[in-house]
């Protein structure tokens, strides 16, 4: 039926690429699109492409950045100390909303899971030694999910760490603010009260 | 946190304009479109610039068109005498996938709504009517969407239609294919007993 319309088509296979946007939800974004402003149109494209052209990964940290360093590495009253590893820029973001930190990162852009090949050099682990190295990192917060993967990727980094003086710490595992026990799951519930801390 | 980045956050604020697209749905896209390659995002950039460029609408019957008259205004082969009347352009691919009629089609752009101040000019309805004075036909098929505002355009139509020695029908109302009767909503059930046929 859209054969006859080529662009239309195109619009909605390219749309459709994009992580959880089907067929349907591609055809009624295409639609929408159509009836929209070409002003707002264009600004989508150039939006789409200033983004891709400027936007890259920083250097140290690998956070996104659109200089060679982020503007977390370009700040100079973090305490350089102290060295948090994610696994991805969001992330990041989620704990600087949090404002409880104002350490250093370090994206892995990933958790190990050898049953999908990622391994440790698919990860920034080894950019993560290398640094280690050369900075002057004291206390590193490991901060990957609490995930099966993500788990396994704080034990290796943990593993790896080992003989190096460094002070290895885990965010907290437990009950979430706002929650009731009662619809919190059992492995949830079993850390929270292994982890019990003085009150 | 992403002020930093004005590229980035701009698109996630262009993302996040389109229907169904939340602020965190327009990040995790943005997210992606990072990583994809940097042909992939010039294919979709241009698609959208594209597609805008050249889909417009139907000169006489409002589908969505590349040239003056959409493909099907521009089919030989159609019957001339009748004339499908939907709410969008999406209404229209829905009747052509059933492969069941073989008429023209007039796309009215909406529904009476006078809620949100929709009148009949605002839709396609005049276009409708001067089709009419032109046009050869006899049987004017009223598919507008079984909702409170698709019947009361349909309503509204079939007034004007009124003397016109027009034969006007509409789509049969029941029990979709497929389904349990037990689950089925009672003003569709009601609809199909009124509207039951010779078996």
């Amino acid at each position: 039926m859209l054969g006859s319309l080529p662009t239309f088509a195109r619009l909605e296979a390219e749309l459709s690429k994009l992580p959880g946007i089907g067929n349907k939800t591609a055809a009624r974004l295409a639609f929408h699109l159509l009836r929209t402003s070409e002003q707002d149109v264009f600004a989508l494209a150039d939006a789409l492409l200033e983004m891709r052209r400027k936007v890259c990964f920083c250097r140290r940290c690998f956070h996104i950045a659109e200089e060679e360093l982020c503007h977390i590495c370009r700040d100079g009253n973090r305490e350089r100390q102290r060295l948090c590893v994610v696994q991805e820029p969001q992330d990041l973001l989620a704990i600087e909303r949090s404002r409880s930190y104002n350490g250093f990162y370090h994206v892995l852009h990933g958790a190990l899971s050898p049953l999908d090949g990622v391994g440790p050099d698919d990860l920034k682990i080894p950019q993560l030694m290398e640094r280690l190295e050369q900075e002057p990192v004291e206390e590193i917060i490991l901060a990957t999910n609490f995930t099966v993967e993500g788990e396994a990727t704080a034990l290796y980094l943990a593993e790896l760490f080992k003989g190096k003086g460094l002070h290895v710490t885990r965010l907290a595992h437990g009950i979430p603010s706002g929650s009731d026990l009662e619809y919190i799951d059992v492995g949830t519930v079993q850390q929270a009260v292994t982890g019990r801390r003085e009150f």
